[in-house]
């Protein structure tokens, strides 16, 4: 019996920011799974700024999806039919499954979500990738220690949310940075920042020195920017910058809001700065050190998460073109598939 | 019996490119040294590029030299008189004379120079600050391995010379980047280069690519400017940038030839690129290890070099200003007294 796939594709490659119209949709039987694959249906789609630049014909860490395919992703998906003999019909994984209602996977891609530990589109953002990119920035490049001050861009995003509370939990100084009032009040009251600073205010580097009264040790980087022009002046003697992303140059725009590369490079030299491309696939072994500190932050009830949800795949474009304005609140996800 | 000093003085802050009128002249007598201090006569002074950031009033690793102030520096010298254990009279020594004949300095900060194993100014020099710079840059920040590609900025400099000869015993392909064709066949012929690209060449960032068929793995910076503009592109994933300097820039020059940060920013995160500004007093533990690999290599007669020498300290401010212009060939001496 066939099975049907409901996806989004790329119809056409973006001019700045994304439109409705450079997204397809199609309908598509599936075949059957082969030897060592798995069918699955898609029951959360995970939506990132990364796939922004998916959507660009440029050399980057991946290939970038060819015009007409399907929209790549990550998703929270259950076991229709099994041709691997880790997963069984009725399992639930997390599965690269792109932006689609089904498909066919590999089995070794797949990892196994328990559904007893946590709502299982958790493993799609504090326990998934999102969640692991936290720690690898904190931890692993980051070195953050106890003391130190730490400054987390899109401080209230999927990354941010984790970012900030194992800082606090580690015992740094923890500044946030987010967009609008009502992000910043939720930085502070519920996942425990020190200070947020709102990105739209005026006098927002001035803010941000008053917040870092010993400077910054470590600045967790997501969005490039007036940010990063704030940030910089106020990075301590070696100091580190995970570089995770640059949401506010991905569509081409805000390139005047950016500090000359020779000041920049002065403050590299004179302050030692480590500045670190990384990107959380290169990482997997943090996964278990990263589970055993997380994940007991989680039991314990010390890490608070939110979600932004869309309703039906046909709606992720749209969610997806507000997400990079900023217009999500935490973790935004997709709503493919009923629960099992 | 009181000891003259003859001494070169910062008498007032340059305005992009030093000019002599901006260094000054003074005699004075010195005091005894007190418990614990030592009086040295210099024979030979390091210049070096760090000390034009010294001579501006900006917030740097190390406080600006003082108006009036004698210029830093370090020098190899004859110790005249003691009151420090460690040392006695007639000892040579690497000492932070400054600019200086001859200084009252503290024993602690006194490095002994054996002149049986090479002649003494090689402490400036190969087996000296930049020699420990190319080590800590080429090992310890630029982790370079057996196999790959490293790019030297100033190739044929005091750290040059030591960075391209290290890669080279270790395996790497070492390409230099230097000012004029006399530099690069030096640096082919006589360091041992795989080639090196004049950066004067109207078609430099072509040539050094040709150079580089398989990328960039690491590149040891000294320079800014259009050689980080062509380098950027070529860099390998995982690739590691140690800043050590950037003469380039230094005097507020060549700002235009600079890439965009977006455009940097966006190179760092795809390729996960490691930059890393570096100063090689923080890593003194390093000298151990540099000790025995370089050391090991000038006694086998397989690290060669180079020095242009200035004759007296008062040709100090001269030589130093046509440095920065590139117009040394190796290491920039003074030799400012005799040997003993």
């Amino acid at each position: 019996m066939p099975h049907e796939a409901h996806r989004i594709t790329l119809a056409r490659r973006p001019k700045g920011e994304p439109t409705p119209d450079d997204f397809g949709r199609e309908t598509v039987d599936l075949p059957e799974p082969s030897e060592g694959e798995v069918l699955v249906r898609t029951i959360w789609l995970s939506l990132d700024p990364y796939m922004r630049g998916r959507m660009d014909d440029a050399k980057s860490y991946a290939d970038p999806v060819p015009l007409g395919g399907v929209m790549e992703g990550e998703g929270v998906a259950e076991v229709i039919e099994s041709r691997h003999e880790g997963f069984a019909k009725g399992d639930i994984v997390a599965a690269r499954t792109g932006w689609a209602s089904a498909a066919v996977v590999k089995g070794e891609g797949l990892r196994k979500v328990d559904p007893s530990i946590a709502p299982i589109q958790t493993a799609l953002g504090v326990l998934g990738m999102p969640g692991l990119t936290a720690f690898v920035g904190v931890d692993t490049v980051g070195k953050a220690q106890k003391g130190e001050t730490i400054v987390v861009s899109a401080a209230t995003g999927a990354v941010g949310t984790v970012a900030g509370q194992l800082a606090k939990a580690r015992g740094l100084r923890a500044v946030g940075v987010a967009g609008g009032a009502e992000k910043c009040a939720y930085a502070v009251d519920e996942l425990g920042y020190d200070a947020c600073i709102d990105h739209h205010a005026e006098d927002f580097a001035e803010q941000l020195a008053a917040a870092v009264p010993d400077g910054i040790d470590v600045y967790i980087e997501h969005v490039g920017g007036k940010t990063l022009s704030a940030v910089i002046p106020l990075m301590n003697q070696n100091g580190r910058i995970p570089v995770i992303g640059m949401i506010a140059w991905y569509n081409g725009q805000n390139l005047d809001q950016a500090l000359p590369l020779p000041k920049v490079w002065r403050t590299v030299l004179t302050k030692r700065l480590t500045i670190q491309g990384m990107l959380v696939f290169d990482h997997a072994d943090r996964r278990p050190d990263f589970e055993k500190e997380v994940g007991a932050l989680i039991r314990d009830g010390r890490l608070t998460y939110r979600e932004t949800v869309a309703d039906g795949l046909d709606n992720a474009p749209e969610a997806f073109i507000e997400m990079l304005k900023g217009g999500n609140f935490g973790k935004q996800l997709v709503r493919v598939g009923p629960d099992p």
